[in-house]
């Protein structure tokens, strides 16, 4: 954005012009929208000439306890202002660096800001992004540093009786080197599957930059989808596009758990990897913290870093699978093995708040010595992104 | 969407509904829009009870000479009935097989569907998709057959100093073998970028579902950014989430042709692939038609399969670049070293058809045989997915 863009010969232009016309449902609008300004605030504008009532609805703006119009979940509303030709416009004060969601209500109906491109897909739900920089956010955003390769693959799974696909993040360097690199697996939420640490995650430029400003070491990334009776993300499996709703079998019933191995050879068969504990890593946010604690104690020599973010840390006591019997007993075995990291993080907002503290409780009784962080605010992705990027730089060290 | 979803135990939703609500902006509607009927007639669905006129853009709809609402490019509007508790919905007649895109028109504003999680970007704008099968769809849908790998990855440029992003279809099989694979290089148009062939253009599941009917041969696939001034697509590069608007200085002006064979280079020393002419293809849409032309001419004995999608086969007087001085005499010596596919396809309605009538007419006069494909339509991507479709089983044989 802050890089002079060229304008080519009126030819090219005229061409551009012509191509994007015919390719695009809808034409473009001359202006821009979402701008970050150099002081961090951010100007919106959206053209709404019969509009009564229009706003920008985000999870910057604080969360009133009645909204003027629309009802929306975590996130409040800022009024725009009418201008000239009915364009709409508001210019925020400066935000806090971090990366942002956003969408507008028009007269009641909220809508993707269409003067911005930038739209992440949250399981079932999509709204507008932006990076607010010179802070924290810098981390999320891409930067001219060596990049690593992100890889869309599938592997075999025979436990489960399918095809399943996965993300890999391997660093840059990967492929011109005969080094073996460690092993993070990353594993999203309940309401998620394997591109979440993708898109909302920004897992890529998080690792990226931590490894390109020397705080993180070389490693690779594996995001799988834990949801395991699904192959895939939605819109990429052979269930078609749909609108993710319900959870289906194979959600935090331990299949997952019990499967969990299969992807760990996949990657050690497949990646030049060192396959050892003391190089693999397991992590993920709510229900892929559940997942981490479970599979870290279930298979209790395996790995040497461990971390829960906003983990989901309830009793499963209508499950039946075997993985979740004898927990204490397999933390206890999981303590005796060693463990170099146990790191946990939560928000003091989070609905898992106390599920978390009385976690922790079980840890000092049974003698896991573990790192904790806590933040502000609740469930949500900007702490999710800290953690990744207080974790990442601990691992292998 | 036809695989029955199992709803887990009361706990397992509730935690679901919790960390959903706490993770997306938006809490989800509990209906489903543009619902793919078994008819292939599609329902779509929109919740605005204050609204006074909604209606479905897109372009499955035929376009009207006078819009009644709104002002689209390429899309007819198709009224929705208001219905009970403002729930606005329309079911289309049965459409034809393909990929469409679409939004909503509410009270003169376009609005994404926020009941479609699938939402596409092309270049600067975004749109609402969704896929009718029982026809030729069903190749541009995810079956369950052996998925190849996807992969962004980074390469160096020394030619235009910078590391550039490309896309890299590598066949299912690729991995675990130890077979060469032939290449083709697959070029996106002037509105476009590396990204355009994986969203729109269905590149993954077009050449998974030819791959396993045994209709194409195994190939690799890359897919990168024509733009020479770019690093990579909008979002991915340091520049950051910016609205693409203007070209920048490297598109069409010689500079991405000259540093092709850097790409081709980094492919054949990266992957395993048979690095001869007999097993190079290179083909693009619009610009990447152009680009197509201009480089398999240039280097006159590298490609042995030549597409031209819709391409903008337009002269560039303007421009100084050595690439576009001699065309007619390295066509011919194109001709003399021999192309197995020359295929070019253009649409009736393209406001490139004349141009590419003439370009035939060149082909004709220097005796260079090509094969021609007529489709109807102008320049959109339902015509450059049947292109590819064609083309690619034509390849390597």
């Amino acid at each position: 954005m802050k890089r002079i863009i060229v304008m080519m010969s009126l030819f090219v232009v005229m061409f551009a012009i012509n191509a994007n016309a015919q390719q695009n449902l809808f034409g473009g609008q001359d202006f821009e929208s979402a701008v970050v300004n150099d002081d961090n605030s951010v100007t919106f504008r959206f053209l709404a000439p019969d509009a009564k009532e229009v706003a920008v609805a985000g999870d910057f703006a604080s969360v009133a306890e009645e909204n003027p119009i629309g009802g929306m979940v975590g996130s409040g509303l800022l009024p725009m202002k009418k201008g000239k030709d009915g364009l709409w416009s508001l210019t925020t004060e400066a935000l806090e660096s971090e990366l942002y969601s956003y969408m507008f209500m028009v007269d009641g109906n909220a809508t993707i800001d269409p003067n911005n491109p930038y739209v992440f897909r949250d399981f079932a739900t999509v709204s507008n992004v932006f990076i607010v920089g010179n802070g924290k956010g810098d981390l999320y955003k891409v930067h001219d540093v060596a990049h690593g390769t992100v890889t869309h693959r599938w592997y075999n799974s025979e436990k489960l009786g399918m095809d399943r696909r996965l993300n890999v993040y391997t660093p840059a360097g990967y492929e011109s080197s005969t080094k073996k690199y460690p092993v993070l697996y990353l594993l999203h939420g309940a309401g998620g599957d394997e591109d979440e640490w993708v898109s909302f995650g920004r897992a890529t430029q998080i690792m990226d930059n931590l490894i390109a400003q020397g705080k993180a070491e070389p490693m690779i990334v594996v995001m799988t989808n834990g949801h395991a009776g699904m192959e895939a993300a939605p819109g990429e499996s052979s269930w078609g596009f749909y609108k993710p709703k319900h959870l289906t079998s194979g959600t935090m019933d331990g299949v997952f758990e019990d499967s969990f191995m299969e992807i760990v050879n996949f990657v050690e068969s497949n990646y030049r990897v060192m396959a050892d504990k003391s190089h693999r890593a397991i992590a993920g946010l709510s229900m892929g913290g559940f997942h981490s604690m479970h599979i870290s104690r279930y298979y209790e020599n395996t790995f040497d870093y461990v971390g829960l973010f906003s983990a989901a840390l309830i009793d499963r006591e209508d499950a039946t699978n075997k993985i979740y019997s004898n927990i204490d007993e397999t933390l206890k075995k999981q303590i005796e093995n060693g463990v170099k990291l146990y790191w946990t993080g939560i928000g003091t907002e989070d609905f898992l708040y106390d599920a978390n503290k009385e976690f922790r409780a079980k840890l000092d009784k049974l003698g896991m010595k573990y790192t904790y962080m806590e933040t502000g605010d609740g469930h949500i992705w900007k702490n999710w992104r800290v953690y990744l990027s207080e974790f990442a730089p601990l691992l292998f060290k």
